[in-house]
């Protein structure tokens, strides 16, 4: 499975391609970061930042969108770009025909290093170690960006274990109905 | 010249479009409200939005799209989606090359009611005496959008008569430096 992971950010947005394997192997496809000029008006940055976004959603033909929810209570300098890029994320995901997946940062740094309040270093630390790369990529919002494809990805395999889980758990369940009659 | 103005919102994005003639006469072309349900994803609820606003950009080829300009201090709740609304607004009209302003809702009050504090009411009735309606809009959030359109009209006039006037001024101190040489 191919996961685009989108960490929205007005002047440098992170944004990086990880292909799954069933044997749970992670690997890098590509990682980068979207940037537009802080002197050009805003309209014009979202569109060349959306015209950068189905560029990468378009070469690399991901399974799966996933993008950092953002939250109004953090750094409400810079929020109100941040959430206009993950609109136009969104939008170009959903016109893309991919399927959409948010993880907050608090889930995306548990997933990744076991703290939800780990600092970006710790992040890129264990995403060179998870990817198995051999430097760190540069600049962090790109770590950022393959840490929410990495913690998506155990994210959905921890669901998809809950759901066999459950399914296992039903069918063990009516099946002792069916016995008792 | 033709304005069409929004007034994002994830719900309810006010919409309207105003002729303004060279006489100062403002003159309604048409207003409405772009609803998504709140029962769809965030994503398929922006694509919805954005055919909506592309599609009255297409019919009315407005000159100028005036845009409310949203801030992180009000309504916590509502502010993300209202943002990534601005968002796509903001490069609907990007990408339809269209000139793109934005006014805040202090500048849009103050503009057609004389306060910058005025309630939705009081904005709503001055929009119906400034437009010449017989009655008011429904629901509130479309004369809002109207409300802005009306704004950037005058603002604009403004703008053009400080520009005169600075211009004249500029000449006349010039003329003044020359009589002295």
């Amino acid at each position: 499975m191919r996961v685009l992971a989108i960490d929205p950010g007005l002047t440098r947005c992170g944004i990086g391609v990880v292909d799954t394997a069933s044997n749970s192997v992670i690997t890098l496809v590509s990682v980068g970061v979207l940037k537009s000029s802080a002197e050009l008006s805003i309209e014009i940055r979202l569109k060349e930042i959306d015209r950068q976004i189905r560029e990468w959603i378009r070469e690399h033909r991901p399974d799966v969108i996933a993008i950092e929810r953002v939250f109004s209570q953090h750094n409400l300098k810079t929020v109100m770009g941040t959430a206009q890029v993950a609109g136009i994320a969104l939008l170009a995901a959903a016109q893309s025909d991919t399927k959409v997946v948010m993880h907050t940062p608090s889930e995306v740094k548990a997933a990744v290093t076991g703290s939800g309040r780990a600092d970006k270093k710790q992040v890129a630390t264990m995403v060179v170690k998870l990817l198995g790369l051999k430097e760190t990529p540069k600049p962090v919002d790109s770590t950022d960006a393959l840490a929410l494809a990495i913690c998506h990805h155990w994210r959905g395999m921890g669901n998809a274990r809950i759901a066999a889980a459950v399914k296992k758990e039903s069918a063990r369940v009516n099946k002792g109905k069916k016995v008792k009659k």
